[in-house]
């Protein structure tokens, strides 16, 4: 099924294909990484629960930052990774299976021990083997403080904090002149279609992406990485993700700078 | 092909088979993990390298503490992790391919991205594409740095560290009253056979191996690992691996602690 970039998933369609024929696995994006539009998950999910269907979502984006609540929305099979909304360093893959995606496991020695979870859940939750291999300890000590450090702040909190951040940050960049990618789409001003966590801006029509960018760089050490896809060069993204992102003193240099960048003459487009 | 345990592979049986029928791979690994034995590498290398036969060792006791230049052994490929002998954290498998176990990849998507040399190559080394996940920077930058000491002091100071180190701890060892496993086989006394990076110790007769391992803990904070298979309960081994391990205070306190233990009334079997 193919959807516009600039709008959520539409579930009356996913309904729709569901009627139609069987399928083993559907897959969703909770929160899309190039746009910041957050799909469904949960009204698809209760398409998908009373079938033999699995559900699958990419959770990069929101797990951790926004709710996610698995077992309720009826996913199946989740992923992250331990540097994106869990706060941690790069490294470690994280997923949650559900008792059903559990059941229909691959034979063991399918994709060999690395990707053998019936291996990973003996020796590491119920500790009856040994890994098979030396864990990558400091990145499993690390992932365990950072998510210590949530629960300390709780985790509803913290859901909060991002609520908050990224309200504030839409609203002052808007402020300053830009436009979110998903204003121009059908998803405009309804607030949960935009993600807490990926924030992408569109540059007014007369600013060159590269010199922006190239600014806030230089003026400002500020590294903005270019969007993707059809929204390079007319748009870039904030991540609102990790507790220095969500500190005031850098939201508000961040701020700053971007609007100072958006009024320098260096970034205008030759006419 | 079965070996004993306590002696280097038999280069003449291995010859022998070589001639007898056509092997795709055939593998070996350097130190055996278990009695510290050094299998000899170089002269199986020569048999194969005429062949179409691809040669993999595992080096993950010696790469980095002892000479091993794959090219002139013809060692296809060859494996270890940070963790070993390359004196980094755990959490990266560091491989090694020659060109002819190149040519023979398995097309690109056989394993996953994960597994695919070819993209790790044009990321990582060529920088054509970009990796295809975000990459483990800590540890990255952490063998990075591990690999500058080593390269500071001079690879073959460094095999030399070790070497003295091992000669230093195995005659110590045998003056408080040790052997070492290999003694009792046909590679006795072979230095060559006794690896550099692990030592493979057994007790006298009459002394409990859980015992001798609870003195060490309760009494010098020694942590040891027993001995696996045929050798548990009778044998421990000692690594001689990264920098603290070769530092001369640990080695003094070690080989210390290792001689009060095996005189202490507590670690005596009962008759």
């Amino acid at each position: 099924l193919v959807f516009g970039l600039l709008t959520p998933v539409d579930e009356q369609r996913v309904a729709e294909a569901l009627l139609g024929a069987h399928y083993d696995l559907v897959t969703l994006v909770h929160v899309e990484t190039n746009t910041g539009v957050v799909n469904p998950v949960e009204s698809i999910g209760r398409l998908i629960l009373p079938s033999d269907t699995l559900f699958f979502v990419d959770g990069a984006c929101s797990i951790g930052a926004m709710p996610f609540p698995t077992d309720a929305w009826g996913v199946d099979i989740s992923t992250t990774g331990s540097h994106k909304c869990l706060c941690s360093i790069p490294g470690l893959a994280v997923i949650s299976v559900s008792k059903k995606a559990w059941a229909r496991l691959p034979s063991p020695g399918f994709m060999g021990s690395y990707f053998d979870l019936e291996t990973w859940w003996r020796s590491t939750n119920e500790r009856k083997d040994l890994p098979p291999f030396t864990q990558p300890t400091t990145l499993v000590f690390a992932l365990h403080e950072a998510l210590r450090q949530i629960e300390q702040i709780g985790v509803e909190a913290w859901w909060s904090v991002h609520r908050e951040v990224a309200d504030r940050f839409i609203r002052e960049m808007r402020a300053a002149g830009f436009h979110m990618l998903l204003d121009n789409g059908p998803a405009a001003d309804d607030r949960e279609s935009y993600s807490d966590t990926v924030v992408a801006l569109e540059y007014p029509p007369n600013v060159s992406d590269q010199a922006c960018r190239d600014l806030l760089m230089n003026e400002f050490g500020i590294f903005v990485i270019g969007n993707i896809g059809e929204f390079s060069n007319r748009s870039f993204r904030v991540g609102l993700m990790s507790p220095p992102q969500l500190e005031a003193v850098n939201l508000d240099s961040a701020l700053a700078a971007f609007s100072v960048a958006l009024k320098s003459p260096v970034v205008r487009l030759p006419r």
